[in-house]
């Protein structure tokens, strides 16, 4: 039994399909970038150093009231296939996930703030909440920051404020993030020309695990570009005023599907569900392109209430290949994972479709 | 109620699935190109002669055993829509159901033989029997084509045979086809060397619906080239000779997908009966590529029992465009066809399979 098994079959409660315009904004995420005064960054620690800075964390976030149940998960104690499993239910980053030194993870039982310790800043510490609802994840972030700044000195000066590994974090250590499900902009195909207006307002556009990664199955990360000159809440406003205008271009588009070309869509949605219902082998990126059809048909009205979106946003989780192999209890190689993919996908709807 | 409304519902005898190597060969063909002495070839023949010829055709079915119950059927009489209908029974050719003339066709109830007059010859007689079934279909032609020479006198020359319009047909007039489902050779990539090799032994190779069609859904139609020279005993046993092992190459081409490939072609055919029975808009060239993916699985045993081929073979029909309407009793645009086959598709699906 794994220290991370506990997480493999509940759904995390920030997937809970809930919270303001869950029907388009997924989750919303902050994070913030900090180091402790008196250490070098990453690059430059030594072996002693990055042990001393893990226990540091360890020892911290038991006084930290949010981390009241929690765990605190070394990866040098954990299989490769279980970090892996971190990062598909977003609680750690790739490149977190590929260190090779004293990397740890301190996460609530409920998976809504994490806290990577020695990804490329010391700490990034995140918290995810369901639907729009930036100001709530900020909120719950900003204490947690500050239980912590009680019991250790960060690097910080009044210039500048928080200093980072990269520069671009510089200032706040913020990032805002909202995750969109876009089908209506994709197929549709205005979603270029929105991306395009975005890139003008200094915000990252990214895919379903951050940075580096593609958008797949219509699935957008929003997020702001500059951390430094401004106060956090504004920064905050500013992607919130964006992603309402987003949010707005996305339910036109679904009007437009719903009222103008229902037949056509209507039809693009049965067939992704046949697909899903019939396949024996499917990858990891064709599943989550037809699921997110059918999570926009359930929303268009096209697919019977019966469809529960929450089976739906568990699944998204369950067909990602860590999480398969978890589910399977071994090893599987990427044929026999499009297999049990299939498998996992039939069954699963069976019960919920038709 | 139309003249043709009767061949609606039943399926056509000769697609009846049975016979010789039917899970190959899903129908024989014989025809023979015949025409009237005294009488010019089609291109200078009057209005008046080509109404004399209509008429001697009426009496002269009258007295042929084998047409006794049958319908003769005049174009001028009939809708467009029926002639296309007729067209996608395999009961007249393309050339024929465009001509403005007194063409008409004497069609046994069985559907079995039918008879065009005022094609490209005065006669075109042929003859369909489910299965490889060559010598058969011939044996009946021979009957009914002598049973009419009793009565009218041929184009004859002791030279050169039965005279025909296209030199080509000169001699026997006699083409010989089968339709064979090759599905196994088009999935493992081996049909176009295949038809290669035969283009060297005098065979052409068609679609389904004759001259000048595609091969869809993976049916071809092979048939004999020549006409001239061989006696009509040879030209049939050669084609046999040649489809025989066809036949072969196909059976090696299933056994190799069941044993070596089972899931990635189990995958390809589930997900075609999962685009089959969600589909809400389908094209008739789709539909029957799908439609030929679930045959080919009810034949390689990857999907149950309870598919009856036969209702595969009465839908493979039913979706062509005159058939659609002629079930809808309306005329249909080709966005309300492509919606009412898919309907249609679902509802006659969801009865047999699953």
């Amino acid at each position: 039994m794994s220290q991370v098994d506990k997480y493999l079959e509940k759904p995390a409660e920030w997937l809970r399909v809930s919270g303001p315009l869950s029907d388009v904004v997924i989750s919303s995420r902050v994070r913030l970038a900090r180091n402790f005064a008196g250490y070098p960054f990453l690059e430059k620690l030594t072996s002693r150093q990055q042990k001393e800075i893990a226990e540091l964390m360890a020892a911290t976030v038991k006084a930290v009231q949010q981390f009241k149940d929690s765990e605190y998960i070394r990866y040098n104690e954990i299989a490769e296939l279980d970090r892996q499993f971190l990062l598909e239910r977003h609680l750690i980053s790739r490149e977190h996930a590929a260190e090779k030194g004293y990397q740890s993870v301190a996460v609530t039982d409920d998976e809504m703030i994490s806290i990577m310790v020695l990804e490329e800043d010391h700490l990034r510490q995140q918290t995810f909440q369901p639907g729009f609802n930036l100001r709530e994840a900020w909120r719950v972030l900003n204490q947690v920051d500050s239980e912590i700044e009680k019991q250790a000195e960060y690097a910080f000066t009044p210039e500048l404020g928080y200093l980072t590994a990269c520069p671009t974090n510089v200032g706040t250590g913020l990032r805002a993030s909202c995750m969109l499900h876009l089908p209506g902009l994709v197929l549709t195909k205005q979603i270029q020309k929105v991306l395009q207006a975005l890139s003008k307002l200094n915000l990252a556009v990214r895919g379903l695990y951050g940075e580096g990664t593609q958008a797949t199955g219509n699935f957008f990360q929003f997020s702001n570009q500059i951390t430094l000159g401004q106060p956090e809440e504004e920064i905050i406003e500013n992607l919130e005023c964006v992603i309402q205008q987003v949010v707005e271009h996305e339910k036109n588009a679904r009007q437009f599907m719903r009222e103008e070309k229902k037949l056509r869509f209507e039809d693009q949605i049965w067939r992704a569900l046949g697909t899903l219902k019939s396949a024996r082998m499917i990858s990891s990126q064709e599943a989550t392109g037809q699921l997110s059809l059918i999570m926009l048909g359930a929303e268009l009205g096209f697919i019977g209430k019966a469809v529960v979106l929450q089976e739906l946003n568990t699944l998204f989780l369950l067909i990602q290949p860590a999480h398969l192999q978890k589910t399977a209890g071994k090893v599987l190689d990427s044929t026999e994972r499009d297999a049990a993919r299939a498998s996992l996908i039939r069954e699963r709807l069976s019960k919920v479709i038709m």
